[in-house]
């Protein structure tokens, strides 16, 4: 089928422009000048407008094997505009305002078919280095390839992506917010809404109040929770966790040897809370959440991402008969093609506190200030903008950090 | 507040009768003259019809430590007529019949007053070797006590229960189906009708075919599933699985070194069953279960009872963020006050095929052939009848085993 949208100027040829390259696992970004091939059937290529830093571009950038892949562009949370489109492209057009998602949508597997599932059984999710045709778009000035991550490769001022990997978002929603939709702050609240379907006047346990867990607060609150008890490391969060609902704040280093879940038992005459959300990736907190999780109904939703080789162990008898579900979700069950349109309609309607997550605005030059700033815990979501024009248009003053 | 009903001619008094009684963990019951106490306040006397053989009962009686009590009375799965009732009792008369429960239902706590849970937070669910006011109504001839099990021990000619374990029965449901109702037929059925929430036209798994295995088919089978896999290291069980429902057979032993999940992920394009059901009490099984159930949507149910110590294990990455959910219950998640009197009208109207699990009916005296049949997997369920005199009314032959 011949493409019969209206074309832009770059149309169907190579881009050069600006990324931010991880040449090695855990070393640096680079600022480089890179070539971004066209889109081929059933593809778009969108100029991103900016970019946030989730901890998962910081986990893949540190692995070395067996996931480790570079040189590769990071970055899934992502916004942009698209430029142009390859054959077959009919529901997105340029100009189109879009969020890649790290997952896909095919539309006619019974996953995509079926609300109960995000997980599309015709396109996986794997920890590839490419986009969906198994091929790159990227390459540096010696023409080497540059390989993707997570179908998405938000860190570059152009990027390729498969139309099962995109979605349409209002253009009314600031770049800055968006992009937040595509990772994070999506799997918190669609953790907290969808996959526990929390119930109002309810008792929500959070394992972990970074982004992802924040984001479950804000959606236990969207949800009429009554109490909502955080649980982290950082005396910091005691304030942060306040503006997102968090009622009660346990920090495990002040409890003398006691476990936070005995702590939690403790406030719910020995019961448990009725959702509990593990929000860092670590197998004893997945534990511990399971431990304190309401007996006869609770919910313990596993949303970290641990290690490869990481195992969870469940006492079999004292746990496995108590009525109570444990489950792991990818992007809190939500369906991005879906979803991501409801959450953004939800950011316009001022339910939905999108901008308490935006702790900084920086320039592309500053990205590994960024991943410092993310793995000291001294920031939330920092908002990496690609297209200078746009923040500009938008107002936003970069952050020095 | 003092009693109301009619009396029987033994209420109040001590009641000297046979039962079945278990000297030490793992050694032939003795039938023994015992003498059982009038019920206490709330509690009612039970002149036992019958009892069927659960496996549980060979899990515990087996047990030296921790939960290891003798002398001590096991049977749970009873059914009987009401002698006599202590103070207090009001809708339970003397001359009805009952089937006690090793779940309590004290009808006012957040769970007994909740459609989701089973497990009464007022009266926990413990391995007590007493009922419920922490006593025991059993001596032998010697005025020693003796321990009960389950809140329950139906080996016995009469029993103690307490109000909050008993639930009312159609006295029109033949006593040798009717005690089937109180553990594992239930149990399964259960778990495929409220835990698993079977939907029509899906693929189900169970891991072992025992009476629990072949009650999650027989759930199954009338909640419509499409596919029933039964997964059994015994070839006997192909036949009698078809019975209930069972369309595919797996035995593990033939499989040439390959995993039954394996074979399961190959029957539904490596995607998986929707529901899968561990029903022997081994954490490699429950493994398994998990392995092959269903991304996307799939639950894993385990109702095997394991070891105290044994532990369960899910490797995070994999399996943690695919949509699973895994949990596990007790009686099938059913409410034995609400549910019993369900499935016995189900019995009723010809749908629950309760006759097919009572292979075998003896005498008392008999009791340690069921359970070395048991053992030796070459039964479903041994009904023993306490109750002769009832069991010749009822036209039973005794098998002799």
């Amino acid at each position: 089928m011949a493409q019969t949208q209206e074309a832009s100027k770059t149309a169907g040829k190579p881009i050069r422009c600006r990324a931010a390259v991880a040449r090695k696992a855990g070393e640096p970004l680079e600022i480089e000048e890179i070539t971004v091939a066209p889109p081929k059937a059933r593809e778009l290529r969108v100029r991103v407008l900016c970019s946030a830093l989730c901890f998962s571009d910081i986990h893949f950038w540190r692995l070395k094997e067996p996931h480790g892949y570079y040189p590769r562009i990071f970055g899934h949370e992502t916004v942009g505009v698209v430029e142009s489109v390859g054959e077959g492209i009919e529901d997105v057009k340029v100009g189109d305002t879009v969020i890649p998602s790290f997952l896909a949508y095919c539309g006619e597997c019974p996953d995509c078919t079926s609300i109960k599932s995000n997980q599309c059984s015709k396109l996986r999710f794997e920890l590839s280095p490419y986009i969906r045709d198994g091929t790159s778009r990227f390459s540096d000035t010696k023409g080497e390839t540059i390989y993707h991550f997570g179908y998405t490769s938000g860190f570059s001022e152009y990027t390729v992506v498969d139309i099962t990997h995109v979605t349409k978002v209002d253009p009314a929603i600031p770049p800055s917010k968006a992009c937040l939709l595509g990772c994070g702050v999506s799997t918190g609240v669609g953790a907290a809404w969808k996959t526990a379907d929390i119930e109002a006047g309810t008792t929500v346990a959070i394992f972990g109040l970074g982004v992802i867990g924040l984001a479950v607060a804000e959606g236990a609150r969207l949800r009429g929770a009554k109490t909502i008890i955080g649980v982290d490391l950082n005396p910091d969060k005691v304030e942060i966790g306040k503006k997102f609902g968090v009622t009660h704040f346990i920090n495990p280093k002040e409890l003398g040897g006691k476990l936070a879940s005995e702590v939690i038992l403790g406030m719910t005459d020995g019961l448990g809370a009725d959702y509990c959300f593990e929000c860092v990736g670590l197998p004893s907190l997945s534990q511990e959440a399971f431990a304190c999780c309401r007996k006869g109904w609770g919910k313990t939703v596993i949303l970290g991402v641990d290690k490869p080789d990481s195992k969870f162990i469940l006492n079999s008898l004292v746990n496995n008969h108590s009525g109570k579900t444990i489950t792991g979700v990818q992007y809190g069950g939500l369906k991005p093609n879906i979803d991501i349109a409801i959450l953004g309609k939800r950011y316009l309607d001022k339910e939905l506190q999108l901008d308490l997550f935006v702790t900084h605005q920086i320039k592309l030059e500053d990205i590994n200030k960024a991943f410092k700033l993310l793995i000291e815990g001294k920031c939330l979501r920092t908002v990496i903008w690609l297209d200078r024009e746009r923040a500009s248009a938008d107002g936003v003053t970069f952050d020095e950090i």
